[in-house]
């Protein structure tokens, strides 16, 4: 083993703009619609909720958009992120195939969230928004913000899935040691809050709820606090895609181009973020790159799902459009991987899946921590558990190179490290770990709900 | 800010030797005593817990030691590790001082630990040790060996002090995961352990009872078990200066050389890998570099402790060395920095004190959190409670700088991120942190313990 382990992209080759796919899509867009009138939306609408640079992105179809020069220097605290060649891994396979893996979890939060936070937080301060509200359910996404909205001197509200508040104290501590104030969902803030409250009293809580939380508090501040999302989006997969440029580069080094990636996917940000750039290679270059979305059993839009208008959030207050949905109404099971459990996915990536251009394959929780720990125990890193998806797919691909004795380039991206989900493991390790059956009915129920459009 | 934020080395410039400071040590050094006798070891004591390897290097004046390759195939899992300037902190104390921080939160375990925790492992399975026996009181030290003897194939006990292994079950889990089998201390399994519980039943355990477990475990296996320690030894201290090597090229890369450097110490091993290469420089290459040891004041052997021969453990098992010490029986109070809570030192560290080549300097508690939330509101990273120390010093320096106009250049260590440690920040952010009174009668009376030697 004298080659290289870890391809590490000097400073100077963070990338200086983001992909935006839009200017590329195979497909034409379908139209995002008001949620009460069913109609398309218009700036306007978004504008209560967004400033109007991250609308602008968010219905661009410009190839490239450069990255602001404050939100670099925030980058360069971990970007670039290293890339590794997973020799110890191939080895425990006894496979011809070459793995490697991006790394996020360097990030000062330890995940990929950051990518999008960051700039969410400069535009915003840009445009002289004071305060920015958001949902989170375990924290990855609410502690990256937080760390954002510190650098840009924003005050940030987070609401936060009641029963991870309570059950999940280590994130929330991250969010309110970079200043965030946080707070558990349903809470007695907002008309909504109060109107599930009073129903369920012991309400749990849900991302939904939590969502329409946050919406609510931005849509009623009279313009002084905007609302931040951390995936499904447009703007945000775009952020995320500084991971796949660099990813491209570092491939470059290494000598090699991928023959598969594969990326987790719950929303899309972390998947879009990794994998469009190699798309635009397959589209525009002529590469021919397999790409692999991996998702939950317990939550499987886009293997499961239908290809159909919906609502974003359970509350119905969210945009409509047009996705691989579970229905707005279903709630999946409590798998660990709660970056994944998200009844729709980002248009972008459902249009791709639907098209034929990307590859969706769902993989049951046990499976996902039988190949975390393979994985830690070569290359010692502990995944969170959304990527374990990732791996789970990738070590497939290994073995089918090791039955056929392909030596196939392997990528994928491990978003997260798994520091703030040992208790995971732990219910893994004892034994405990329930392997969900597919929610057949839940699901179908909720299909029954979805908006009449066209 | 448009210079260089992160100095990553590449990873064909990882250091391919450790430095040791004995063959350098301005003074000559003390003998070890065996804790019966009293009088000086021999090589066959030690054997009994260590392979001869180590034991070699424990005793070695030859200035360096190569890395074998299988380790140095382990350390690039994550390293070179990177090194910043921290531009956002010097602007957020209005300093003209340049601050550097080497990051070896990188790791996979989070922390130092494993640049000692691997050869280790490695030099036992090389001696055809089956399986090692270790103590940890937080799981800093335990999680990084389990990692180790994972990658070497050998089984690994870990004696767990049992109060932290109640309260802090993340890192416990960290070890399980990569196969070690964890126990929390005093356990049954020992005579050591079966006499303490028969006095205390309910006794929340200590790191010198664990030691002491570990110790007499690997002891009394007939040699099939060996024992490892994660501090104060010098061959543990001179497996870290892989870290200080790579400074020293990281500082040339960004054209500068530090005026100070600190690192925070309650062994000696994160202090020593820092700082051993550039006190080589003081010594050799007529450098002058001001060396700074941070550690807490409520656990100060340095600025507290007596210059004396003592008793590495608690139960009088193992060596007598001359170094600071506060008294084998001194049980400092239950600071965060877990991994500073020892009543002894380093020998060379001490020596280097002792003889003005080091200054020394007691941070309280208190103070160390504050300036944890300076350093993480402006470079992101959340520390390790351990490494608050040396950031607490180094920004008392950048303000010194600030008062005198001086451009110095200071470089830290941030030995490990708090990312396992969140509970300590709620309890700083409640405003519930207790500022421990220097605990002065405790010491006192400890010091009344000392051995008589000489």
């Amino acid at each position: 083993m004298s080659e290289r382990t870890k391809i590490v992209l000097d400073e100077s080759k963070l990338p200086r703009a983001w992909y935006n796919i839009n200017a590329d899509m195979p497909v034409p867009p379908e139209p995002v619609l008001h949620p009460q009138t069913l109609e398309p939306v218009t700036p306007d609408f978004l504008s209560v909720l967004f400033p109007m640079s991250l609308i602008m992105q968010e219905v661009s179809t410009e190839p490239y958009i450069e990255i602001p020069e404050p939100v670099r220097e925030v980058y360069r605290l971990w970007r670039p992120t290293p890339m590794f060649r997973a020799r110890r891994l191939e080895l425990a396979l006894d496979t011809p195939a070459h793995i490697y893996y991006k790394y996020e979890g360097v990030s000062p939060v330890g995940s990929h969230k950051p990518n999008t936070a960051v700039p969410q937080a400069f535009y915003n301060k840009e445009a002289g928004t004071k305060a920015l509200t958001t949902e989170t359910g375990a924290g990855q996404w609410g502690s990256a913000l937080a760390m954002a909205c510190n650098f840009f001197g924003l005050d940030l509200e987070v609401y936060m899935v009641k029963v991870s508040f309570e059950q999940k104290p280590y994130r929330r501590i991250l969010m309110e040691s970079y200043g965030a104030q946080v707070f558990p969902s349903p809470t007695e803030h907002t008309q909504y809050g109060r109107s599930v409250l009073a129903q369920t009293p012991d309400s749990p809580g849900s991302l939904g709820i939590a969502i329409s939380e946050a919406v609510e508090v931005a849509a009623t501040s009279g313009g002084v606090k905007k609302y931040s999302l951390g995936s499904v989006l447009n703007h945000v997969l775009l952020h995320q895609t500084v991971i796949g440029e660099e990813v491209l580069q570092q491939m470059e080094m290494a000598g090699e181009y991928p023959d598969i990636i594969i990326g987790c996917t719950g929303g899309g940000s972390n998947f879009g973020g990794f994998t469009f750039p190699f798309l635009r290679e397959n589209f525009k270059n002529g590469k021919n790159t397999k790409v692999i979305a991996a998702e939950p059993a317990a939550s499987p839009s886009l293997t499961k799902g239908k290809y159909a208008f919906d609502y974003g959030d359970t509350a119905k207050m969210a945009p409509i459009v047009k996705m691989h949905t579970l229905g707005h109404s279903f709630v999946p099971p409590t798998i660990h991987a709660g970056g994944l459990r998200y009844h729709g996915m980002s248009p972008q990536v459902s249009a791709l899946v639907e098209h034929g251009y990307v590859k969706a394959r769902a993989v049951p929780q046990l499976d996902t921590f039988k190949a975390a720990m393979t994985f830690a125990r070569s290359e010692g890193i502990i995944p969170a558990p959304e990527p374990t998806h990732a791996i789970a797919v990738a070590i497939e691909e290994a073995l089918k190179c090791k039955e056929s004795g392909d030596a196939k380039v392997i990528a994928f991206n491990l978003c997260g490290h798994g520091h703030f989900d040992m208790a995971a493991y732990d219910t893994y390790l004892k034994g405990n770990l329930e392997d969900y059956d597919y929610p057949e009915a839940a699901i179908e129920a909720a299909m029954a709900e979805l908006p009449q459009v066209g």
